[in-house]
């Protein structure tokens, strides 16, 4: 028995808790690369307006770009429904009681997609600021959206998203005017945590702003 | 050897994961009621508005009511100064990147609260839908906010939460004209859910419905 009290001597270590979910991650952005595919992962507090976003963007991009979407949520098909109504492909992914995606979800996901007939897949992580943080999904760029009526102190309380991400789009600009939410120090707040993301602001609503982000994803997609 | 092959004969079993959690927060039930304390567990989506509700309730119950409150965030401690400014006791817990509060955590907090002098105590969980749900704190009512930006669909989303509260609070009711909120949809989703949760609608910034509010909680601490 003496021999097996060492790493390498047959007793069985846990590893790192995400390797599994990186295996899979390297998987999932192999297969998007070998079908020329942007992947966007884009993540949220519920309500921040992804599936608005999303609408808006597969509705600018309809002549220039095919668009796929994996909808992750709790429960329930309701955003999935409201993406197929633009013709877009969806795939809706259930976490049951998870409170974010994973790598291995958006593999099987990935599969019901028509990959060779797209240019670009969004991924709509479950509405959450603290838990898809952690879990790279094999996309190429990771987005945070922050809602104006969520308020600009946001960074202080969850940095980790803040850090993570390559671009920080600021939403539901129509509502500035009923709500105290000062932008300069967001952005000041956002540059401490990571000084290369951006900071856009629009309203899907209005069409305010989304030429910013438009020019962002074509810039990424190039 | 043989001997130790069962639960009973010395092998560690790993029990239900909660269960050091529900010691936990039996204790923290126990020393709540040796103080005739009222404690609510308030849980929300971050930006939701649970740190305006909680000093709206202070300054309102000030001359009835002795108020403390646990905050908790992921990281800093912006709420609990917030609420410092009303002079009630307050407590920050960081859990440096968990998405919701425990009972042991909690339990250290009311260590640091006089609760000799108390008759409320309002713990403020992270910003989460999801996570804070499954966690008893030892609080004797749950309440969850939803505010009106993030839409009337969330019931469908994250269901778990609005089936475990005994009251949901929509807030930020002053937004109600720029926004497509379908209350009498949401009051019916969260019917589905839980026939006996009560649904009331305020703002903390005008005002508007904080009576209601007011009542539920003093019919709780008669």
């Amino acid at each position: 028995m003496r021999e097996q009290t060492g790493e390498n001597k047959g007793i069985p270590v846990v590893r790192k808790i995400l390797s599994a979910n990186d295996q899979a991650a390297m998987r999932n952005r192999a297969q998007l690369a070998a079908h020329n595919i942007i992947a966007v992962n884009v993540m949220s507090s519920p309500g921040a307006g992804k599936t608005t976003l999303l609408m808006a963007t597969i509705d600018a991009l309809k002549n220039t770009r095919r668009v796929g979407i994996v909808e992750g949520d709790v429960a329930s098909q309701v955003d999935a429904e409201r993406i197929a109504t633009t013709g877009a492909p969806v795939v809706q992914i259930n976490t049951g009681g998870g409170c974010h995606l994973d790598a291995p979800m958006v593999g099987q996901a990935l599969e019901s997609l028509p990959l060779d007939t797209l240019d670009m897949v969004f991924i709509e992580n479950v509405g959450n600021l603290i838990c898809p943080v952690s879990f790279d999904l094999g996309q190429a760029y990771k987005v945070a959206l922050l809602s104006i009526p969520e308020g600009h102190d946001k960074p202080y309380k969850y940095p980790a998203i803040f850090e993570a991400v390559d671009l920080v789009v600021v939403t539901k600009s129509d509502l500035m005017p009923y709500l105290d939410f000062d932008l300069p120090l967001f952005k000041q707040l956002v540059r401490g945590l990571n000084p290369n993301a951006p900071v856009l602001v629009l309203s899907a609503k209005t069409g305010e702003g989304m030429d910013d982000w438009l020019e962002w994803l074509s810039a990424q997609a190039a």
